[in-house]
C-alpha cells in the first residue's frame, strides 16, 4: 500500500500509548477527560477515547457534534452559540444525547433557551469564564453569577457548571504552578460566590494539551479538554510538553524539485501543513522532516514547502518519500479527506468525519 | 435565503468585471491568459475564464485538473510531477484533453514520457526556468537548454516551451518594470540559447496577479497565470493591485462574544480564513471587516476571530452578521465545502469543486 502523496498517516500505536497515559493521569487525580475532538475529527477515535474512560466528547461545531457523537453520549459544545439555526440543531440533539453549552452572554442563554423550549429538550450550560486568555469569557467571578441566576431562571436550560480555558499557559511543565495561581484564586472566588447564591457548579471544565499533565495543580477542576494530546505535533515538542516519539500524525510527502541550490521542494505546502508557525519556536519552521533532522522547512507557499537542506549530510533525492510532523497537528487533520491508519505495518483509510465543519 | 455561519460568498457582478478587465488587457496586449484555477477550485468559474477568451487553464494538482478541465481542453499543471500514480493520471488525462506539464528535472521528465508511452499519449513539457522566486526552476539559461534536449528525445513528450514565476514581485505596479528587467534579460538569453540549438520555446508562460497588468514589459511573455485576480483579497488591496471594490470573495460571520473590553469575537478562525498573514502589510490583522473599517482582527485560533474593536465608532452586538475580505483567498476558499454565489441579489450554492484535491 503506496497512497498518493501527500497524505496523512497515524500511527495506532502511538495514539494508543497518548489516550492510555493521560487516562492513568486523570485517573490518579479524580478527573474526568472530555477530549476535544477537533483534533482528530474522526468517529473511531472519539470511540477509542470513550472507551479509554472519558467522560464523554467535546466539540466547537454543531456539525461537528451531529458527525462525531452518538445516542446516549455526552457532548460539550466549547462555543457560544447564539444563532438561532445553530442552537436549533444543539436543541435537537439534546433529545437523545445530553448537550452541554459553554456560553459567556445572556443574548447566548436566551437563543438557547428559546430553541430548547421549542424542541422540549433540556440544555445543560457552562458559564464561560475568562482566567486569562483574553479570548472570551466573562471578566468577574460576579459576572458568572448574574449570568449563572439568568440561566437559572430560563426553561429550557440547566446550570451545569463553570468553563475556563487555560489556552495562554505554554510555560514548560515546571513553571505552570506558578502561572496557574491566579487561575485558581479566580475560580476558587467564583466558586463561593455561586456556592453563597445557592447555585452549585457541579462541573469546573478547563482545556489544553500543554497544562493536561497539571490539571491537578488547580483544585477546583472537575474535568479537562486536551485535544492534541491524541496526536501530538512540533508545538508540543518545542514546548517541552511531548516527546517526538509521541507524535502520531506526519504528513509523508515526496521531493518534487532540487533546481534550486541548497534546497529541495516537497509537495507539502500550507494547503497540507496550514501555514500556523510552531508558537514555542516561531524559527523552527514549518515543521520537522524525520529523515533529515539536520533539513529546515523554511517557506510553504500553497502546495511548495521548500526545504532548506544545507545543514544535512546528504541530500534527498527527487522522487524520494519524506516524512513530516506538522508544528499545529488540529487544523492540518481538518485539510485532509482522510488519513492513513497505520497498525502492525498495514494501512488502512480512516475517515475525518468532521472535517470541514464550520457550522 | 440566510446560510449558517461561516460562509463563503461571491458576488457574481464582481467576478465577471474581473474577467473582462483582464480579457481586455490582455486581447490588447495580444497574450493569453490561461488562469490558475486554485483560487476558485469551481469547475463554473473555470467556465467563464474559458467563456472570456482563456486560452486554457492552469492547475497545480493532478486532482485539480481530474475535477475541474472537461474533454478537449488546454491544461498546464503548473507543478512537477514526479511520482509514478500521478504521472500515470496525467498520461491517461491527455488522451482526450491538450496536457502540459512544467518540470525542472530528468527524472520528471523521465516519469512523465514512461507514463506517456505506456498510455500512448504525448505530454507537452514547458521547462521550468528560475527568474528569481527560489522556489522551482532550473538556474540558468544553459540548464534549461539541456533539459529541453532531454525532454525532445524522450517518446512520449514533446517540447513545448519555457515556464517562469515572478511570485516575488511584490513591488507596486509603478516599480515593476525596474524589478522585471532582469528577468528579461534572463528569458532573452535562454530563447536565443534554444533558438541557436534548434528548439522552439512557443509558449513563454509566466504567472502572478500582482505583476498581470505588467505582463506586457516581459516581451518574451505568450502566456500568463493569474489566479487571484478573479476573486482578489487583502494581499492586492495592500498591495496597491486592486481596489476593495474589485474584492468578490467575502466571509459572512457572527459576531458570538463580547465579553472582552474592547473586542468582539467572530465565527471565524483560522479554520474559516487561514492563518495566513497579508505579505504587503504583516500588522494589518487576518482580514477586513467591512461594516467596521476601524476594527482589527487581531488574533486567529481555529474558530475564534478576535476583533480589536476600540478605534470603532459603534459596537458590533453579538448576534450580528458582519463581512469579512480575506487576506489570501487562495488557501481560504480551499477550506469550503461549497461557497454562495451571490448575483441579482439571490444566493444560490457554488461547488467547490476541486477542494482539498492534494495530489
Amino acid at each position: 500500500m503506496n497512497p498518493p502523496t501527500p497524505y496523512l498517516k497515524i500511527n495506532a500505536q502511538r495514539v494508543r500509548r497518548n489516550i492510555e497515559k493521560l487516562a492513568a493521569y486523570a485517573a490518579q487525580h479524580n478527573l474526568g477527560i472530555r477530549p476535544h475532538t477537533k483534533t482528530h475529527k474522526s468517529r473511531r477515535v472519539a470511540q477509542m477515547q470513550l472507551e479509554a474512560g472519558a467522560v464523554g466528547l467535546t466539540c466547537a461545531k454543531v456539525g461537528e457534534v451531529e458527525t462525531i457523537s452518538g445516542p446516549g453520549e455526552d457532548v460539550l459544545l466549547a462555543y457560544p452559540a447564539v444563532d438561532p439555526a445553530r442552537c436549533q440543531r444543539l436543541a435537537k440533539l439534546a433529545g437523545d444525547r445530553t448537550i452541554r453549552v459553554a456560553i459567556d452572554s445572556v443574548v447566548a442563554a436566551q437563543a438557547l433557551a428559546q430553541a430548547a423550549q421549542q424542541a422540549g429538550t433540556v440544555i445543560g450550560i457552562l458559564v464561560d469564564l475568562d482566567v486569562g486568555m483574553g479570548r472570551t469569557g466573562l471578566q468577574s467571578p460576579r459576572d458568572t453569577l448574574e449570568l449563572a441566576r439568568e440561566v437559572d431562571r430560563l426553561r429550557g436550560l440547566r446550570v451545569d457548571g463553570l468553563f475556563c480555558y487555560p489556552g495562554f499557559i505554554w510555560q514548560p511543565a515546571d513553571q505552570q504552578a506558578e502561572a496557574f495561581k491566579p487561575v485558581i484564586d479566580k475560580l476558587e472566588e467564583t466558586v463561593q460566590l455561586w456556592r453563597q447564591a445557592g447555585l452549585n457548579a457541579g462541573i469546573v471544565s478547563s482545556g489544553s494539551t500543554p497544562t493536561a499533565y497539571q490539571s491537578h495543580l488547580v483544585p477546583q477542576v472537575t474535568e479537562i479538554r486536551p485535544g492534541t494530546y491524541v496526536y501530538q505535533d512540533m508545538n508540543g515538542v518545542h514546548g517541552g510538553f511531548c516527546s517526538l516519539e509521541e507524535c502520531a500524525a506526519t504528513i509523508v510527502c515526496t521531493v518534487v524539485s532540487n533546481a534550486v541550490p541548497g534546497q529541495v521542494v516537497i509537495d507539502a505546502g500550507s494547503k497540507t501543513l496550514t501555514s500556523d508557525r510552531c508558537l514555542p519556536a516561531p524559527d523552527s519552521g514549518h515543521g520537522y522532516v524525520l529523515e533529515y533532522p539536520q533539513a529546515r522547512i523554511t517557506r510553504l507557499t500553497e502546495e511548495h514547502g521548500q526545504v532548506d537542506i544545507r545543514q544535512c549530510d546528504r541530500a534527498p533525492k527527487i522522487g524520494e518519500r519524506v516524512t513530516v510532523i506538522p508544528n499545529h497537528i488540529c487544523p492540518c487533520v481538518n485539510l485532509h479527506e482522510a488519513a492513513w491508519w497505520e497498525e502492525d505495518g498495514r494501512l488502512q483509510p480512516l475517515r475525518i468525519d468532521a472535517r470541514g465543519k464550520l457550522s
